[in-house]
């Protein structure tokens, strides 16, 4: 969610250019090696703007945090002409990538690194859980929409949004904890399986 | 996998006591506010035997991990008796349990903390490729002796596997970074309906 680049390739505001900068000083340092010092080295304007701004950074990184649910809630493509099913296919074609570049690898793995933080800051909790309800509504709302179409079996919306996030997490930990590429390729073939004999209308001698 | 406390209780070697006073320490401060001298709180012998054993908190923790591993791969219960679906049910069982309590929340959040390291540490990285093949391999001997009893279609239990362990790290993960018991809760009740569907030979008219 919002994982996609190229991420604000040409920042227009003040704001736009220090999460361009955290967003490179990420992919390239990983949260661990992570610090203002190097997010301003990718900062083009006045570095005292930075430290001005953000007391440490977690602020800023729990700024950045909000600022790509903004982004991505602005910028959930509304393609109503595609079925359920395509949208829900897009949807796991952008989360589960066979692979990725060099900078998808560095930003999913300071991206686990921060969900991570959440483990013991209730400050990265919190927009975690932001996250999360986005992310779930936005799944739930496709799986209605399927079950109205008639291309979905009569599934508990909210259940199988739960089961599909649990999947796409899990899938982005391990594939930059030592699970690899093919944990995520085997990952995605299986969900097919059981989009096909569990969620899919009128399959399997379905309902 | 191995995280099911009650964990090495009553320690008998020096290697043991280390151990326990680690998963203790883990599970009161975290891998974050984690320090030899809090692992030394913990530690009912001389501390200096710390200092002699480990140079610094990750190589104990690296430590603690394959001990962790070997623990596990000594106490898988040879339930030969129960069939393979009673096996895989009491697996989910003990990795997606609907709650937990003060001592494991702790420690499942040092576990996803730790996990996280090897999104830039190459120790952790091959450490957890070590423990996710362990319980790769055990989830496919499973799989596999329930096609041959005839519980289970004739599916890919690679590709089977590598789906469930994705599942029980994203749910695990959820749990302690903004999803809550429910998110496992939901993701549990979605896997039966996976393997109701999918797995299970004989069903809605299978094969």
């Amino acid at each position: 969610m919002g994982e996609t680049p190229p991420f604000l390739s040409d920042p227009e505001t003040t704001r736009e250019s220090i999460m361009h900068a955290t967003y490179l000083a990420l992919c390239e340092h990983g949260y661990a090696g992570l610090t203002i010092q190097r997010i301003g080295e990718q900062f083009e304007k006045s570095k005292s703007l930075l430290y001005h701004h953000y007391d440490d950074k977690d602020e800023l990184l729990l700024s950045f945090l909000q600022f790509m649910l903004e982004e991505h809630q602005s910028s959930v493509p509304e393609t109503v002409d595609d079925g359920a099913d395509e949208r829900l296919d897009a949807m796991l074609d952008v989360l589960l990538p066979p692979t990725l570049d060099e900078e998808e690898q560095g930003f999913t793995a300071a991206m686990v690194e921060l969900r991570a933080q959440a483990a013991h800051d209730q400050r990265y909790r919190e927009q975690y859980a932001e996250h999360a309800h986005a992310f779930h509504e936005h799944l739930v709302s496709v799986i209605e929409d399927g079950i109205e179409e008639g291309v979905f079996r009569d599934v508990d919306p909210d259940q199988v949004a739960q089961f599909l996030g649990t999947l796409t997490n899990g899938a982005m930990t391990r594939r930059v904890t030592g699970g690899g590429d093919e944990s995520v390729t085997a990952t995605r073939a299986e969900v097919n399986a059981y989009i096909d004999r569990v969620l899919r209308a009128g399959t399997e001698g379905g309902e």
